[in-house]
């Protein structure tokens, strides 16, 4: 009624990463005590004797789950979960978290109180308190947010501008299996809503079905690290998929990198699911997203500690920027690598 | 469709403040840092030589605002300063402000720009930094989630719950407005819809409408009484309506109070409002809400002091416990105080 519609430009023309460094093009620091602002996994407030860590996700359903096949105890964990492993990216340990919650009436208390079970759950495991919130009525679906806090010594924060040439590329864990988790829900997401009486078949799919509804943020991996006395020399976490991440360490540290496609850990159960559903599994690992492991790049001189540290497989090497980003495949033969993660200003689930 | 539905209690039966305390129950702290966790306007955390605040508020379209009458500028300004009035209602100073931002794609990349626009004049004025965040798509409605960070001296903190018997209670600015200027764009809205070759005619209502559209965070009342070396026994930001707030304040304390009708400060175009809409400018600053203004009370010794500040009303003052809380009206009868402040899980705005 009151509105001034002058130029538009369309959201969907500019992704979520053209919005976010358009958006934050105009934004200063005005205060010295603020290290990083946007542009990595957390900020980072000089503390004096310590890094502070702030980072905030929002999930919001529709785009980010669907509460047809999500329970909400799982939901709440992976509220925690995905800010928690964004602390964990940049080498910290998380304190604490507040929690912004919209409910619709269409929610009982009893589904209240199943989502703070589950973010509940969340914190313990990770020695987190959740110090406080907002709770409110949406009108549309179930929003939230999570803001987590944390530290880091000064001399352990890892950026993701770090990466030097001939630095190795590291990765915890497998990759893929939460994107084939969510395809196999979808699909049987399918036939119930075709035919009610058909209970969904799940068998077989434990492991992508738990990574996709319940991920673990790598606190052992970045507890590892340190008592193996390695520190990173950038890190990131993996939420839009292998290569969206290998983008963001290569553009903020002015590199290139190689990686290879025989490399890449990915779980057999993925691979099964990826050949039953007729996926390439090498794009499950590189475009899938929400795994939420780690992405490293250490100095070749800290190659044989981190051969130490179980579940951690080296997958490539840090090039000059020049060279652009490649996969080198199974047959040697070398692809640009494509930044073509997760958009989250499309969406995600059908 | 892996539902598990037991029983069932509604979230309207319980309210906004029945389901936080509900949900907050099992929450205890492990962290022997995290000082004040949920229960005040900011969670507090010792940082050494002081303390930290963090709150989190979430503003959801259609239960917190209507984009028919919302400049996107100053809901950004206003997502803003809701958060920053919870840090000056613990004495603090607000550093830092993280948002998650939820756009549909009906915005355009304008509309974002005019958000972060409003977001950004509100941080400069309080010398805020935007640190960070994370902007998604949004299937339904426009999210914003505002989180800050701020500090405050551990001997300067207060909290709600320090209110002494006899301790004065006092209000800044005056109340009533913020409510005021949301009817009267809701009138206009009306005759909007019912005839869009109709402007909104809000002349005369400059000050109501502003109050609704673009409050303020009282930085100044907080520097005011720092200046006259004065820490209140308890405060709280007035957002859901001056009674209560005065309930949190009498209940977090363990006292009552008297406050009297003739004291509480009305605005005289919010009075005229109110005649024009038939409604009680004491109901309106009891319960409207938004008014984004500080409650505070104060030990009678300051109250030299205090009368030096510059709109700052004493309204009434702190009993025991057992004398409840009421409102002492133009007409010198006691009438007991109902917290029927907004309950934000019915719906707001029409």
């Amino acid at each position: 009624m009151f509105e001034n519609k002058n130029s538009r430009t369309e959201l969907s023309d500019l992704g979520e990463f053209g919005l976010i460094s358009h958006l934050a093009a105009n934004i200063k620091s005005k205060n010295l005590k603020t290290i990083k602002g946007i542009g990595d996994d957390c900020a980072v407030i000089d503390r004096g004797d310590h890094f502070e860590l702030v980072t905030c996700d929002l999930l919001l359903e529709g785009v980010h789950f669907d509460l047809s096949f999500y329970p909400l105890k799982h939901l709440g964990y992976k509220a925690v979960m995905v800010n928690l492993s964004d602390i964990y990216a940049m080498n910290g340990t998380p304190e604490r978290i507040v929690v912004g919650l919209g409910l619709s009436n269409r929610f009982s208390l009893e589904a209240g109180e199943e989502l703070y079970e589950g973010m509940l759950l969340a914190c313990d495991r990770h020695n987190v308190d959740l110090v406080g919130g907002d709770t409110t009525s949406s009108r549309s679906g179930l929003v939230l947010s999570v803001t987590a806090i944390g530290s880091v010594a000064k001399e352990s924060v890892v950026y993701r501008s770090g990466a030097a040439e001939n630095d190795l590329i590291c990765v915890s864990g497998d990759l893929g299996a939460a994107f084939a988790g969510l395809q196999i829900l979808n699909r049987e997401k399918k036939v119930f809503i075709e035919n009610p009486n058909i209970q969904p078949d799940l068998s077989g799919f434990d492991y992508a079905v738990e990574r996709q509804l319940k991920p673990e943020a790598r606190k052992d991996i970045v507890g590892a690290l340190k008592s193996n006395d390695v520190v990173p020399t950038s890190m990131i976490d993996i939420s839009d998929g292998l290569a969206s991440e290998l983008f963001h360490i290569c553009v903020a540290s002015s590199k290139g990198c190689r990686i290879y496609e025989d490399k890449i850990p990915i779980d057999v159960e993925t691979v099964a699911i990826a050949e039953e559903l007729n996926i390439n599994p090498t794009v499950a690992a590189l475009n899938g997203g929400e795994d939420y492991e780690l992405l490293f790049t250490i100095r070749q001189s800290d190659f044989e500690k981190v051969k130490a540290i179980t579940g951690v497989s080296v997958i490539g090497y840090v090039t000059a920027e020049s060279a652009g980003l490649a996969l080198i495949d199974k047959s040697e033969h070398e692809t640009p690598l494509k930044a073509q993660g997760w958009d989250g200003l499309k969406m995600r689930q059908e």
